[in-house]
Formats: structure tokens, C-alpha cells, sequence
């Protein structure tokens, strides 16, 4: 688990940096594209970063057409970052390696084996997502005092 | 996968973090004390790192208690960057939380369950490592030309 952990940082610094984007910023807009629009705010709690980090970021991210601001179309005075980066070619064309590998592996498992799998790695999914709250509350706590 | 992807990567910043460390740094250490004493030309193959960075990242992290340079026993004129973090309380206490949860998760298969997606993990770990070392090919040529 910590060896796999490694490696998908490593991959995803080295995405990030394939892109020209720093890690934080690209990381975001893939958990955008995970959730789906959500407003500026939200995204804070998910990653974790300070509100105006956040502002900073999403700026950068909409200059260079990775997600853009709209208004909610259920609720007019929310704005939600919308991610449109699955658009862009160079972006397809950097996971797709990875994409045509990890379809193979899955070829070789049964359906009722990845159902097995998915449900696992959703389960250790939450975990990380609780030890994330856990750790930046934490943190918090400790630069506050 | 993605989402696991995501919160790994979220998970590892707030821990650097939280121990007042750069992420690379941090990563490098977990990467040292998963593969044992290796030298710095091999952390900076497995890091994607260029050989410069790498002796100013072993230099801080030396610095801080967290590795020693020792001359390799088996070839004396040999340096190998020895991980000693395991024994600082400080980490052990930070990941104690995400250990025990992953314990608790562990304790809901069975053993034959647990081997299985061992064995799905470590050939998704290699999917990832191929793939880091595809990106980091294609990045130092594209910086070259």
C-alpha cells in the first residue's frame, strides 16, 4: 500500500510537471474533475489549502483554460469552478500510457474480481480522505495555538 | 483508482506538512525506507530528480535527523544514503492514525483476500513505476531539445 502510495505521487508530480503546472494546481483540478463543480470554498476543505491559496490557485488555473468560473444554475449567488481540462489534448495524451496499461492489468482479473477490488480501493479511499480531515484539523490546531 | 490516487497524494502533502517538510523530501525518505540503503545517483533514478537537487534534498534531510550518508560496506568507495526517520517519534506518531485505520480495514477480509489484492497492488505499483519512468524519459527530452 505505502509503495503504491509512493509511486502515484512520483506519477503525479511527474504529470504536473509534463504540464508545466505545479502539483497543488493539478491535483486540483483533477479532484474537480472526481466531484464536479464545486464552489472555491469547498475545494479548500477537500484539499486542505488556506482559502486564499485557493483563490491564487483557481486564478492560475483559469488563465491557462484548465477550469473556468460560473455562476450555479441553482443557486445564482454561488460561484463553482467548472473543470474543463479533459477538453485539452495534451492533457488525454499524458494519461493515456498510463490509461492502455492499467485497462490491460484489469483485463486479466474477472468482472466479479474488480467488482472485489473497486470495492476495496473505494474503502481505502475514505480512510485516506478521514486521516486528510484528521491530519489538516491537526495542523490547524497546532498553528493556531 | 483515481480518487485513491488523489487522496494518497493530498494525504502525503498534509504529513510533509505537518512534519515541516518539503514534499519531495518527505517522499525520498518514505521511498529510502522502502527500498533500503541506496545511493544517491539510484534515489535521484527513482525520484526523477536531477543528481543536483537530489544532494541538496539528502543534505537537508540530513540535517534534520532524518537520514545518514554511510560508506557502503560492500564497496567502500560507495556512499549510500541510510534511512533513519523510523526511529523519530515524531513521524511514527503521524502516521500511527492512517496505520491503525488501515489495520482496522485489513481486519475485514480474510487471509486469502488480503494476498489477493497485495498482489493486485504491487502489479498496479509496477504499472506506476514503468509509467514514472516513461514520463521522465519523455520530459528530459523534451527539456533537451
Amino acid at each position: 500500500m505505502r509503495g503504491l502510495g509512493n509511486r502515484t505521487v512520483l506519477y503525479q508530480q511527474h504529470v504536473a510537471a509534463s504540464l508545466g503546472l505545479y502539483n497543488n494546481d493539478f491535483l486540483s483540478v483533477d479532484i474537480l474533475h472526481e466531484k464536479g463543480p464545486i464552489t472555491a470554498g469547498e475545494l479548500s476543505k477537500l484539499t486542505g489549502l488556506a482559502t486564499g491559496s485557493v483563490t491564487a490557485l483557481i486564478d492560475r488555473l483559469e488563465k491557462n483554460g484548465f477550469v473556468r468560473r460560473e455562476n450555479d444554475p441553482n443557486d445564482r449567488r454561488k460561484v463553482i469552478i467548472v473543470p474543463i481540462y479533459e477538453n485539452k489534448e495534451e492533457v488525454s495524451n499524458t494519461y493515456l500510457p498510463l490509461h492502455t496499461a492499467m485497462v490491460k492489468l484489469a483485463s486479466s482479473y474477472t468482472d466479479d474480481e474488480l467488482e472485489f477490488i473497486t470495492q476495496f480501493l473505494g474503502k481505502a479511499s475514505m480512510v485516506l480522505e478521514e486521516q486528510i480531515h484528521h491530519l489538516s484539523s491537526t495542523t490547524h490546531s497546532k498553528s493556531s495555538t
